[in-house]
């Protein structure tokens, strides 16, 4: 038998990923509860999450399709975050449509989002074997609760001038990283994953996820719009302090007149209009920051990478390899 | 060894629940997610939720006091549902406080509650034995995206003229009867009870829940302000389609002139400003639309009693009972 390539292994849960996710969420009413639970969870995306906890699966000796209710049940998770994050931050474009809140209103943006929450809970259930069910749930609790700290602190960051790069990554670390951790947790319990295994597994996803946002923060100023689905800088618009804001910061006194004052009056008036990107993104190009964020990525993805050392070496584990190295080449 | 009361039990109860809750959420960063869990779960209520698992774990021949957390869980539940429910009225007071969007902010609502719901299945994991966790874990599911359906009915029906008893009571039985039909579910399931002792708990639930809402619909608009913790007539302003005005409705044809002019008034402006309260209240108490909440109550209250007829004539039964009757004869 032929051995599949990451590429297909992960087109292969991938599909079964959307075709799983069509028929789990009813078409019933109250449309306005149902319609844009439907409308976020079918619109595509890469499925990041169920297909890595159906490769941390694999990677312990487990077969990853049994890993596919859960690895749904965080996908829900996650596409919850992105409703209720949209209301939070006034976001009112996400994958080239209208957010939740936009395109009905931000009742539903909030009810669909609770909703989605307990559907999750449901899916995870449907799993084939639930003899770790309580160490399942706590992963999810857990999951669930960082995520929301996470948010908050990015929240709170917006109002505080003087964010640093440790309070950035443990913003990330919980806000992002924390449901990639949660997906191979998952998938690793489910896959009868030892505590050792399900540890090494909570790193590289860790490591991973912080490097995810690095390159999002990157991606958000630098990539092509059509194919990031939104407003190139939108982060400049909103007056996010990414990676990218926080690092110049780093180096204010050194930087040019031009580029402190530029920096200034994104502090004071919390974001910049859309005329100063192309400016931004020269202070960013020409004093490193760029460069410093692809190298952070690259340290990150190294360390996810050589935390797979503690897995048996299969195929799952040089698939879960390949997943990271995935991520930081994507340009969307 | 002297039989406790019903207040006795009750009070034993609420203050177990209280003394918990208090030490439940955590005094920790960030302040923007736990401040407001705090502000919410500690002000006060009546603790309908926990005590009511306590007493249904009692009732099928378990330990009150094994389904504590399990209460309490419920008790999580049902307030995240106020700060959400809460930002979607745009109400801005509750138990005589502002309501947390209102004191913080929309985002701080929307986390806070979010987070609670995943406290809320922590919570639960917290109970003694678990070894019918499966089921704890569907029942939360179902009542959380049950409450859910049952808000989002709420709004639907704000926008829609002609609302009927039959899609009222559908809405109330998911908005606010589910969460007491939980409340019993996992005391029951904590108590080790049949399947068939559940269902009667349920039914009873139901049926008292029902009646609370109809009760709540009353006293929105008869109750002392300063009791009820917000303004009179709430309901009026809002424009909200309660129990009272459906039933209004149904009998507008034959109403005098001046009440259909209101009726009418009310339906088109989405409700009525202060001044026009008492005139509804005397529209109610004219027609016979007080009576005929009062005799609602009183019949779906006959209604649970008579469910509890399928559990063991014990005391925890009689206190059920006795908690009907005192949702019933509640003021506030």
């Amino acid at each position: 038998m032929q051995q599949l390539s990451f590429a297909q292994r992960y087109d292969e849960y991938k599909q079964a990923v959307e075709t799983t996710l069509a028929s789990l969420i009813p078409q019933q009413l109250p449309d306005t509860l149902y319609e844009p639970m439907r409308y976020t969870l079918l619109s595509g995306g890469k499925r990041v999450r169920p297909v890595l906890a159906m490769l941390a699966c694999d990677a312990v000796g487990g077969n990853g399709m049994d890993a596919l209710y859960a690895g749904i049940a965080v996908e829900i998770l996650h596409n919850f975050t992105l409703i209720h994050d949209d209301i939070m931050d006034a976001a009112s474009v996400r994958r080239n449509r209208p957010t939740v809140h936009v395109k009905w209103n931000e009742s539903a943006a909030i009810l669909s989002g609770d909703g989605m929450i307990a559907i999750a809970y449901q899916t995870l259930l449907r799993s084939p074997d639930l003899t770790r069910l309580r160490e399942l749930i706590e992963a999810m609790n857990t999951g669930i609760i960082e995520v929301c700290e996470g948010q908050a602190l990015d929240l709170e960051f917006q109002d505080c001038a003087t964010i640093g790069l440790t309070q950035y990554f443990e913003m990330i670390d919980k806000k992002t990283a924390k449901m990639l951790e949660l997906a191979v947790k998952v998938g690793g319990i489910i896959g009868g994953g030892s505590g050792t295994q399900i540890e090494a597994l909570c790193r590289y996803a860790q490591t991973a996820g912080i490097a995810f946002q690095v390159q999002d923060d990157w991606l958000d100023i630098t990539a092509d719009a059509a194919k990031l689905g939104k407003t190139i800088g939108g982060d400049i618009l909103e007056g996010k302090k990414t990676y990218l804001i926080i690092k110049a910061l780093e180096q204010r006194d050194s930087l040019p007149d031009s580029d402190r004052t530029l920096l200034d009056e994104f502090l004071q008036k919390r974001g910049l209009s859309a005329e100063y990107i192309p400016t931004m993104q020269c202070l960013f190009e020409q004093n490193g920051i760029f460069a410093n964020a692809r190298y952070e990525v690259e340290r990150l993805t190294h360390e996810a990478h050589a935390a797979l050392d503690a897995l048996p070496d299969n195929v799952g584990r040089t698939f879960l390899h390949e997943f990271a190295t995935m991520l930081l080449e994507r340009t969307h």
